[in-house]
């Protein structure tokens, strides 16, 4: 196969050598599914990784677009959710109801450093690329950005509801707190969304004080 | 929340009902965490699920999409590899070198009756969506579905030789068999991938029978 010429421009860089970069990023990436988080998947059987958490959010996106807000590009919001959690394989998931998760300043350091090196990892304009991107989703502030975060607060929920009540009852999480947390969170990126699921979350506490 | 006048078009479900239909899908999809494969996750400890390996996938598209051949929508790749498992929720995985894999016609029945099923949660408009990319990728003549195709056959190798052969020495599988079942299934769809790994699959069958 013809080798490109070698310049400072990484998309000149060889075949070989632009792969090489690519594949030790992706490679690193499959350590993703090592990472624990505190929801259990949807038969409750054990506890979801963040691999597999990041498919399941990109397939809500996908699945739940007509729900958008008008003007979001659900294919920019899917690629936000495939990266979302990469940093995690550095600097783990703080469970969303864990004590002291409201204090976040350490943890957000800890994230940039991870992002610094994993996508250091790329080649220099995907780097840039993805860092772009991960950097808007965490910011939280574009229509897209805000919409990816909304469905990354709506899936746990909807897991803990599929399976009696999950990481809720490990957290001794009440519906005060979680409508408290979870409910600005999930209405400004995705309101309908949170008007179809906050009758559900009700429904399941007065059932739970009910027996 | 206003709701949309209810008619025989699917697109004007009321949300409640529309959304109710998109989360069954939803739920069920989770259900994929619990499909296990043959292939080891890249440190080796355990074998990988369909779901983490669906969003592995998902991140070679879009990491990968400058060695794609012209004219593929690295978008609708993603789409459909974040769909394209969704069958092993009931006719679960059969690996690629298993004892009669290559006799495939039971298994695509099930695969079909699973798409059926699955496909049909969902409202009618959006299943039709995602069973045209489905049937796209399991057909693999578009450029699109030949560069999925191409990758799902791409990451398990690379895979094996993150974690020292994994299913390889598990089934027995030599260099020349390799090569003639992965080969053309992977040059077909993303003929740079294949020449990037040929050598590095040479390597490590070399330094196996020097060992």
């Amino acid at each position: 196969m013809p080798r490109k010429r070698q310049t400072a421009n990484p998309t000149a860089l060889g075949d070989r050598a632009d792969i090489d970069a690519r594949m030790a990023f992706l490679i690193e990436a499959g350590k993703l599914a090592g990472v624990d988080r505190a929801t259990r998947i949807v038969d409750g059987s054990r506890v979801e990784n963040s691999a597999e958490h990041s498919w399941h959010l990109a397939l809500f996106a996908l699945t739940l677009g007509p729900h958008a807000p008008d003007g979001v590009s659900i294919d920019r919001v899917i690629r936000m959710l495939l990266l979302h959690d990469l940093v995690e394989i550095d600097a783990g998931d703080t469970p969303f109801f864990a004590p002291g998760s409201e204090d976040t300043a350490a943890q957000d350091a800890a994230e940039c450093r991870a992002a610094d090196r994993l996508f250091g990892l790329l080649p220099v304009e995907q780097a840039r690329a993805f860092r772009a991107l991960w950097d808007e989703f965490e910011a939280a502030e574009t229509p897209d950005a805000r919409f990816a975060k909304s469905l990354d607060r709506f899936q746990p929920p909807n897991l803990n509801l599929a399976n009696g009540g999950g990481s809720w009852a490990e957290f001794g999480v009440d519906e005060d707190r979680l409508r408290e947390r979870l409910g600005p969170r999930i209405s400004r990126g995705a309101p309908t969304l949170w008007d179809w699921l906050s009758p559900k979350i009700a429904d399941f506490f007065a059932k739970r004080r009910a027996d």
